[in-house]
Parts: structure tokens; sequence; C-alpha cells
């Protein structure tokens, strides 16, 4: 009996009006990989693509896998089924939900093509979408899920560390990303948690730029936004440092923001609304000269994936924080054609305050 | 006029009945993001979850994303539309297609939750999955994919040639990993293409290792499998080497891989089916000892994604290789509990034969 299935159709039961017969989460082609595979079948390696787990009330748990994936699935804990061609697949698959009344599946991460597959399937089942509890499944963290971020964090924030003793003008930008996933790596991350951001100067205003060619001068922003990737779980820290002595302007941006970040901190509690944190953020920034130029939510939830399901945002109104949250806490303030500011960290939500995984220095911090 | 979204109609014109009025390709959450629309807007940099390409017959663009990406999206050639919240992008997204008689989808890479939405804000629109002549569209590369893939391609090949001087018995694997991230980042990688696998001695037998902890040793096979993230665009290169003297039966398993690449390579022409390098190279692996314990697909197409679409395998049957289709080439034999070789290099579809981007050497390597 699999205990994460269990808690799944328990959320089921409490944000649902019904217990569909069975869940079924469907794997696409990478990158349409549903994460929550993993977290149910708890396989900490393999791809996995167009497999299928089929989840049942009861705990138990069926995993439907190709051959190519038959030495990875046989790690896992569950009853294993492995195909030769998709028509197997399908006769396997069909044979266990051609009789349910109701399918369950997660909308958010299923895709089209998948959901048609399992009308075919099944064409006298409903198909119901139980993303919500899916996702109030995941944003709940369990011992060792923390346990595991809790490594990924640390090793994001050792490398965010060593960083300011590697980083001096002349360095170009993808040189930095290099060397910190080398880091990240050597430290017994997989890999990053996600395309790396390193951004100089005015590439700093651009939240999801990459790492490009830009050369290190005096006087520019240096945002390094990264984070590890560790037996599946991922962390997720920005650090923004300046190259040589900061200008009054930049001093201000980044107080502006730290002080965003500890007011933000302070509003994470049990009980809370995940809207409240941003809102306390998001006022403190609009109440300075940085009106409007904090342009995106608070932070989202992290662990599979690092946009995990469920946010501090002002969409988050129904949502309650529970002890085991894990969330990043990433205020930026961004200034298109000069720069911009971001701090980000990683939290648990703890009863009397939230739990900071990553442990790097928050000082302003002059290269 | 955006010259890539007039050829996915002309693909639809060849391979479906009707041409929908409007195409939407709609990108969910990280990582459940269609590639297909960094192939229509050509952008470089930026996320873009929650973003939207709608793309007309006559090859107009508009692209809708968040106030967050609008400094990464200002760099396209097309019409913008920004918003700033859910409900915005909606009454964006629901005046474009509203009165629209169908709206095509790309099924295989859009979520459930997206078709609800696009269900919801155009009732009457008939919806039609355009995966297929979307996957025909994104298989031929233009000249400017492939001169971006040839660089992807040199950057993971030089790197795996430089390994053979680094990999020495006492290394770990993610230590290996680690180093070839880094080499293949110094080189202009925006970071690896996929989780780096390297997999020491019986670990080669599992097709999709990731790196962990294992300790290098003589008599180990060294299987890496990994690939460089360069503008959007993957490389994937498999090379199989051995820790000190490869005995007789780990030399005789490497020479029936590259024997049954050798023949693969030799079938792939202009005109030929796609399953026939598949084929070629299961009937000789098949006429061997090693009779079943090729368990995958030859190959598989490259470019935006690791698996971009298409493959070189028994399902191709109705696909026919037209210049500028880029594949991987794969083959290999595994022995659960002792080890596995695979051979894998990436290939343009070539009238004459195929032009090979992954320039490494295939000769057996004993470290």
């Amino acid at each position: 009996m699999e205990r994460r299935v269990k808690t799944l159709y328990e959320r089921i039961e409490e944000h649902e009006d019904k217990v569909p017969d069975v869940v079924v989460l469907a794997n696409g082609v990478d990158p349409m990989l549903d994460m929550t595979f993993y977290y149910a079948t708890r396989l900490e390696s393999g791809l996995f693509e167009g497999s299928m787990a089929v989840l049942h009330p009861d705990g138990n748990l069926d995993v439907i896998t190709s051959l190519l994936e038959a030495e990875s699935a046989s790690k896992g804990d569950f009853d294993l089924h492995v195909f030769k061609t998709g028509e197997e697949m399908k006769e396997i698959l069909g044979k266990m939900i051609k009789d349910s009344g109701t399918i369950g599946i997660n909308g958010g991460e299923v895709t089209y093509k998948n959901y048609v597959l399992l009308k075919d399937l099944a064409p006298n089942a409903e198909i119901m979408d139980v993303a919500k509890p899916v996702t109030f499944t995941r944003m709940v963290k369990d011992d060792s899920e923390i346990s595991i971020l809790r490594k990924a964090c640390r090793i994001a924030s050792e490398v965010a560390g060593e960083m300011t003793g590697f980083i001096r003008e002349g360095v170009i930008e993808y040189e930095v990303a290099a060397e910190m996933c080398y880091r990240m790596q050597k430290k017994g991350a997989i890999g990053p948690a996600f395309d790396t951001i390193v951004a100089f100067g005015k590439n700093s205003a651009e939240p999801h730029y990459h790492a490009g060619e830009a050369v290190l001068k005096k006087g520019d922003f240096v945002l390094l936004d990264f984070g590890a990737l560790y037996k599946r779980y991922r962390s997720d820290i920005t650090r923004t440092y300046f190259c040589g002595q900061a200008s009054d302007v930049q001093r201000e941006m980044y107080d502006v923001v730290l002080e965003a970040q500890r007011r933000a901190l302070d509003a994470i509690q049990v009980g809370a609304k995940a809207s409240e944190p941003h809102a306390v953020a998001a006022d403190y920034i609009n109440s300075t000269k940085y009106k409007d130029k904090f342009t995106h939510g608070l932070g989202h939830g992290l662990g599979l994936a690092t946009h995990d399901g469920g946010g501090l945002n002002p969409r988050a109104e129904d949502v309650v924080l529970k002890e085991g949250m894990v969330f990043t806490v990433e205020p930026g303030v961004y200034e298109p054609g000069f720069g911009g500011v971001r701090i980000e960290d990683d939290v648990v939500v703890r009863k009397g305050g939230p739990e900071i995984l990553t442990t790097a220095s928050r000082d302003v911090f002059e290269l």
C-alpha cells in the first residue's frame, strides 16, 4: 500500500464532490511528463515517457512502462507491467480502466493526446480533472521530500556563496553559469534544476534571461538565478551582486527588495492565506519609488518541478498555508534598460515561521 | 509574414482533410511547454509559461504573454499582446478565437487544461488536433536550425573526445557528469540538453540511468549519454568506453553495436521509409547472440526537444525520409546485471547519405 496514493485520494475527498474509481497519471513525450508520476512511484532514475501510473483508492499502484524503462522501474514498489509496443500498452491499460465509471486525470500535466487515449480506452467512463487535489497533495511535502530539498538547497546555497570569490570584471555570463553548474554537480547534483540565469548589467532587467555572452564590467548588476536538481527535486535561489561599488540607485533598489523579502518572510505563517505574503511585499514595493516594478508573483511551489504548483501570489486567495509546504520567496524590481534586483530563497512553512532552506548570505556584496 | 507559420499550414494541407481558421500553441506551466511555440516565435530567451501563440493561415502571428516575459518577447517579430492577469489573457485570446469555426491545437504538447480553456473561450468552434502536421513541420529543419544544431553537436562531440583524457579508475559517475557539463558550458552551451547519463559497469544496462555514485573500476563499461543545449536546440551523443582492456565479451558487444550503427547509417537515404534503418540495425543485432537485447528504437527526431517528434523505429512505417530531417542513430545492446553498449550520433538526412553532425571517434577506447 502506497501512502502517497492514499494521500492523493484524501485530498480528492476534500476538494471534489466525488471520488473517481481510478486515477491515471499519463506521461507524454519529454518534456510533457507529469511530475506526479515520479511522486507516486518514487522512482529516482529513468525517464518514463509514455508510461502510466494507475492509482487505486485502496492505495494500490500499477505502473505500465516500456521495455526501455523496465530496468529502472524494477527498483519500484508497485505492480509493474512492461509493454513492448504501443498496442500492448493500450491493451494493458484498457483492461485496467475499461469498466471504470469515473477516471481521474491531472489536467495541468496530461496532454490532450493522452486524454483522448483514455477516452478511447474507456468510452463509457466520465473523465474527471483532479488537478486541484493533485496540486494540494504535492504542495505539502513529506519528510523524505524535505530532506531531499534541503540537500538541493544546500548545494545551491554553497555555490551562491562561493561565486563571490570567482566572479570578477571581464568574466563572461556563460562562464559563470558553467562554473556554477560544475560546482553544483561536484557536490552531488544531477544537473541544474533549470537553465541557469546569469545576467549582467541591463540583462538583469529580463526576469527569464538565460546566460549570454555579456562581459562583466564595473558598475554592473550581477544577477544569478539557479538551482540544483537532486534526486528529481529542485532548488531555486537568486542572488544579485554588484561589480565594484554599488551606486546609490543600485543600493536603494537592493534595500527595497531585501526589505520586501524580509516582510514577506514574516508573513509566511501556518494558517495565513497564500496571497498574503505577496500582498505584503507588493504593498511595500509599491510604497517606494519602485511602484509597479515588481512584475511577477512573490513565489512558487518548489519540489519535483521548479514551478511545482501553488504559489505565493494574488491568485492564491483560497489557499491556506500549511506546515510542510515549500515555496520560493523572490521579490524583485526591474528597470528595463538599466537593470534589476531579485533576491530569492526557498522556505518550508513551519509553525512559528518559515524554515529557510537556502542559507547563502543576503548582505550587499560588491565584487 | 512568418515563413514558419506558412510552412505549418502547408503541412496541414498535406496531412489533413481541412485547414483550421487558426492554430493556437498554448504553453502550460514548466515543463509542460510546447516547443512549437519557440519554433514559431523564434524567441531565444524567456520561459513563456502560460503564453499563447496564435498562428493565422496568412502567416501572421500573434503572441500573448505575461508582463514577466514582456522584455524577452520584445525581441520577437510578431504582434505582441501583454497581459497582467489570467483574466486579461483570456479576454485577449477570446477575442482572437471566439468566431473561429475550427481551432487547431498541438495535441501531443498541449495540456488538457489548455484544451478546456480553448473550448470555453470558443464554445462553438471545432477543436482539431494538428499534432501530425506540427511534427512533420518541425521534423524538417531549415538552414538556421541546422546551423544551430551543428554547433550544439560540435560542443558535445568535442567534450566526448576530451573525456577520454579525464576519466580514470576511481572517478565517480557524477564527477564525470559535472566535468562534461562544465566543458560544454565553457564552449557556449546554455546547459545540458537533458540529464547527463554517466553509467559505470552494470549501470550501463539501464538505458535511462542518470549519474550516480558508482566509482570506476577496471573492467567497467563507461557509458556517456549527453548533449548540449544551445539556443534552445539540443544535441544528443552516446559513447561507450572501457576502463582498462575490454574483455572479449565487451569488445564483441561493442563491435555488434558499431556494425549495427554502420548499417543503419547506410540505410538513411532520402526517400526511404523511416522504419527501414531501424529494421536494418535490429535485423543485424538479432542475427547475433544479442538477439532481443536491442530494446528501443534506433533513433528519435532531434531539435528543440531531445525527443523532437518522428523517429527511426518500427512505428515510422508511413514516414518518408526527407532532406533536412535530423535524427539520432543509437543502437544498443543491454545485458541486465552485466552492462550495455550504446553508440549514438546525430545526423541530417541528405541526398547521397546522412551528414553526421557528431564527429567524436567511434573507435574502441580503453581508458
